[in-house]
Parts: C-alpha cells; sequence; structure tokens
C-alpha cells in the first residue's frame, strides 16, 4: 500500500496524518507549533511530526508516496509559499512546500488551510457528489472554500474561496483585515463576542451579565451555554450571527449557485442555531431557481478535515495518480 | 468551411448571426422579435432569422453545423429551456432548444444572453487569455457571467452568474426582482436614473432640472449628456453607481480572485466614468493578493458580443469540435 500525508498547520498544534489515496485516515497525531520559535522552528516541528506519524502508523517512509499541506494564508499555491500568516510569526513569504520536498525527497504541495478543509468536505464529507459545493468555516475567523466540479477553485493569485471577507455591511463593522463590514466582522466566535459585549453594555437583559460579573469570560461557548439554559437574548445575537451568515452566502448563491452548502469550524458546535436564520435569509434574497435545491448542512469531517483535505488536494492537483 | 449560427434574443430585437469556427463574424443581421405575437410568433421569428441570415451570408444552409441561442433567463441549459424572460411575456418554461432543433434538423444549445456576452468577451474580446474572467452587462439591469479556465459557469441549476442580484446594501433600495439592496438596484441605467431623479426631488443643483423642466425624458444618456457639459451632479451620481459596482465587484473578486474583470452594455458608452471608482472601491475593500494583478476593463465586442458568445458557446460545451 501506498499512503499520502496530510499537514495542517495552524497557529497551536500542527496535526499530521497517514491517509491512504481513498481518503481513509490511518493515523493522526497532534504536536504543538511553537510558533515562538519562529519559521524554521515549526518547520523543523512539521519534519518531526511527519517522521512521528509515520512511525506511529507503521508504514516506513518508503510508503509515503506524497505530503499535502493546509496553511493558513494567503498562499501561492503555484510555487508553493506562504505569503503571510496572521497567527504564526514571522511567516512572511516563506516556500514551505521546498523546505518540505527538499527533506523527504516525495512531492509535496501546499494550500491554503480552508480549501483543504473544503476539499475534505467534497471528498469524504458533507459535500460529496455536489456539483458545485461552497465551504464556510466559522471559528475565530471566517474562512471558505469553493469546489466547482471536484476542482478546488484556487483563482487567480491563489486567494479565490475568502467568503469571510466579503462586505455584506458596507460601512458596517471594522474586520481585523482593516475593511469595513466584511462577514467575518458579524459571523466569526470573536465577533459574536465582541457584538455581545457591546450589547450588554447598551443595557440587554442577560444571565451573561451576572455570569461576567462572576469572573467568567465571555466566548462563543458561553453565549451558547446562555441559550441553552434559556437565555432569550443570546439565542437572539447567535441567531443574528447566522442571519448575516446567510446575507453573506446569499451573495455566493447569486454569483455560483452551487447545490450544498458545507458549514464547519468551532463555532457549529451549537449547530443548528446559525443554519436555521442561515437557511431563511439565502431564501429571501435569492431567485427560487438559486434555493429550490440547495441543501445548507453541517460539516461532517470535524477537526480531520484539514489533514484529509491536504491530502486529497495531492490527488486532485494529479501530484499522485 | 463549415459554420456556427450564433442568436442573440431580446425584448426587441433577434440578432442573428454567421460565425466561423475561430470566431469571426461572417454576416450579422436583426429583425424585430414583435413579443406581442407570444412564444410561438417570437420563435417563428427566430427561424425566419437564421434562415435570413444563412441566405444573406450565402453559406448555404448545408454549411451550418449547430445553433446557439442566447437568452434572457433564467435559462434551463441541460434541458434546453427558458424559465422565464422577464422582456417576453408569456414566456414561461419554453423549450426554446429543441424547437429550434427540431426545424433545421442540427444541434442546437440554448444559454443565458448574459453569459454568450461574457463568453463572447473571453473568446475574442477583453478577456482573452484570462484565467478567472467575470464579465457585467450594465444596461437597463445588470448581468453578468463568469468563465474559469475557459469554461463558462453555469452552477447547479445553470442559475450562476447573477452578478446583478447579489446584495450589496442588505437593507437597500427595492429592486425590480423583488429583494433589496442588490447591485441592479444601484449600478443599472433604470436604477441611475430612479437615483438622480430622487436627488433632484431633494434639490440637487444640476443643469438637469431645467432640461427636465424643458420636456426632456431623464435617461441615463440625458444624465452623461449634463456630465459632459460641465454639470458637477451628474458627474457625481455616474460616479455613486460606480463605487456601488466596484463594492459589487469586491466581493465577487474576494470569493474567486479574477485576474480580469470586463464591463459591457449600454452604459459603458460613459466609459470610465464607472470604471475608475469601481476600481478604487475594489482596491479599498479587498486583499492586496487580490487586487495587485487585477484588470477591469470595458469590453470590446459591443452588441457583437451576444451573437458571437452564443456561437462560441456550441464550441466550449463539445457540441461542435
Amino acid at each position: 500500500m501506498i499512503y499520502l500525508v496530510g499537514i495542517d498547520l495552524g497557529g497551536t498544534f500542527i496535526k499530521t496524518a497517514i491517509v491512504s489515496h481513498e481518503g481513509e485516515l490511518i493515523k493522526k497525531i497532534e504536536i504543538p507549533s511553537e510558533k515562538e520559535k519562529g519559521p524554521d522552528g515549526v518547520i523543523a516541528n512539521i519534519i518531526r511530526s511527519v517522521r512521528l506519524a509515520v512511525s506511529e502508523a507503521g508504514t516506513g517512509t518508503n510508503a509515503i508516496s506524497a505530503i499535502g499541506i493546509g496553511s493558513p494564508g494567503p498562499i501561492d499555491t503555484k510555487r508553493g509559499i506562504v505569503g503571510r500568516a496572521i497567527n504564526l510569526p514571522g511567516w512572511v513569504n516563506i516556500p514551505l512546500r521546498d523546505r518540505i520536498q527538499e527533506v523527504f525527497d516525495i512531492p509535496a504541495n501546499l494550500e491554503n488551510d480552508a480549501n483543504a478543509m473544503a476539499y475534505a468536505e467534497y471528498w469524504k464529507g458533507a459535500g460529496r457528489n455536489a456539483e458545485i459545493m461552497l465551504a464556510y468555516t466559522l471559528g475565530t475567523g471566517v474562512g471558505g472554500g469553493i469546489i466547482i466540479e471536484g476542482k478546488l477553485i484556487r483563482g487567480a493569485t491563489g486567494c479565490a474561496g475568502e467568503l469571510g471577507h466579503m462586505t455584506i455591511v458596507p460601512d458596517g463593522d471594522l474586520c481585523p483585515c482593516g475593511n469595513r463590514g466584511c462577514l467575518e466582522a458579524y459571523a466569526s466566535a470573536n465577533s459574536l463576542v465582541r457584538r455581545t459585549l457591546e450589547k450588554i453594555k447598551q443595557g440587554a437583559n442577560t444571565i451573561l451579565k451576572e455570569w461576567i460579573a462572576e469572573g467568567k469570560t465571555l466566548t462563543s461557548k458561553l453565549i451558547d451555554d446562555a441559550r441553552r439554559s434559556g437565555d432569550a437574548f443570546a439565542g437572539m445575537v447567535m441567531r443574528e450571527a447566522g442571519t448575516y451568515l446567510g446575507l453573506g452566502m446569499s451573495v455566493v448563491v447569486a454569483v455560483l449557485n452551487p447545490d450544498v452548502i458545507v458549514v464547519g469550524g468551532g463555532m457549529m458546535k451549537a449547530g443548528e442555531i446559525f443554519l436555521e436564520p442561515a437557511r431563511e435569509e439565502v431564501k429571501r434574497r435569492v431567485f427560487a431557481e438559486h434555493s429550490q435545491n440547495l441543501k445548507i448542512v453541517a460539516a461532517e469531517l470535524g477537526n480531520d478535515a484539514g489533514v484529509i483535505g491536504a491530502a486529497g488536494l495531492l490527488i486532485e492537483r494529479g501530484i499522485v495518480p
């Protein structure tokens, strides 16, 4: 048997997996990124993680045909370069693909991490058999990816699929990217916390006020805990984020007319509370022809999506047969 | 020589052309649609226009290998059906492709008219060699089309590329489609007239007030005439429409990361007055990686784009070799 390596490079952890050509997860490990050590230190950890994963899977290095990497972006996939990675200090124009390729002497491929997650959901998850699939990742930020007829859309300079950084409210909330009114400023975990806090300061009636007074930190999880305990305000702010998500989706639906939209990421632990209002908002804003066959569903692969997708894109790009 | 027929079906005219396999326009004719005669009457005119074009080109019917039709939409390209056409009364679920195919006994293909125009600009116009191209048509409404690596993006139900019917202002102006805040409600000829009239009623200082009092009808052309005569207000409302166009473009740029955006349609007679503010707005709203190599340019094929694109899509779909 021949296997692929899939790597999901994050600001906190490096996840590395041995994956079969059919997309089966054979072995997955996780080690700290140690981002404070800078690019060289993190790359040394990536190399170590590959050796560790191969060793734990017991396949031997000779059974590994290629290495796929998903990294925060923007990514220059053609040249295999990480342009910049906001959560990894010092990462500017790092030729990560070649650095890994040189060490193991097998082909490597570098992709945007959200694109890798999107491809995984198309290959083995909630987007199987989709003709045109969008994927959203709702976490600290909002990422995205687009698969059309089995091919990842990378864009002319490798930056397609930035579904979180489209303007949905022209003079709206400030986004960490510097633009006003991005979807990320309305539907990410950070923006949910920020918007909730603003409303509490304006006098909203909610149990969260007491919890904060007791010393608890306001997180998207705490907001969801309040909602589950019956707090109407918490439910309202979460549904509001879902409506904004739907507003952002409606735009891409008019552009690409997808049949499946997959939504994953940490925020989706709260599940349907975001997707229900999102579906309503999409339906309200697009032509009937756009929405009648459209499915908006939760992702299926959870934390495994990044490594599975990074491996799968080696096949999608034709790097391995 | 073998030739293609390209048809551009509009509410007022049917344009029909004989086009070579290399995209050269051999002969183009134009006859009234006579939409008041309903689908059967219009289809009879389409058939007549094909015979007339073949006759005027002098190629003989045997030299025609296939017929491509661009129609207002939504279009079901797979089944060759016009779902509905707002400017053609009575057109609901009309199997136009098969109706034409039966008469001439050669393959036919039905596409959305804005998609045909987009493909023409990619094939023979301002988008030649683009990797990822968007096209906007600024006319009475706002149409669009998307070409990725030489393939038209049709969408899961044939409705991709509705670049005019994406929400750009969540609670904005009412669009003829029924949604609020569509790009079409800000950047079409009709919306330019409506918004200009609103501002005049609110007391704007402009020569247009006098011209209207003299009995002239306010059109996008009249607004441009005022601008050319030095009217600052007219220049401002036109640039404003261009800024909204750029807002809509910025969203699609984040999604698809195109290298070329082509803008055509009747409004583009005024030219750079729309494109300059559009370019500025795109640059202001997207990542540097998205905008640094992006060209936003005027269409080149004018009124020929519809027929050339309808013919070209016969090749793109593999209907003719």
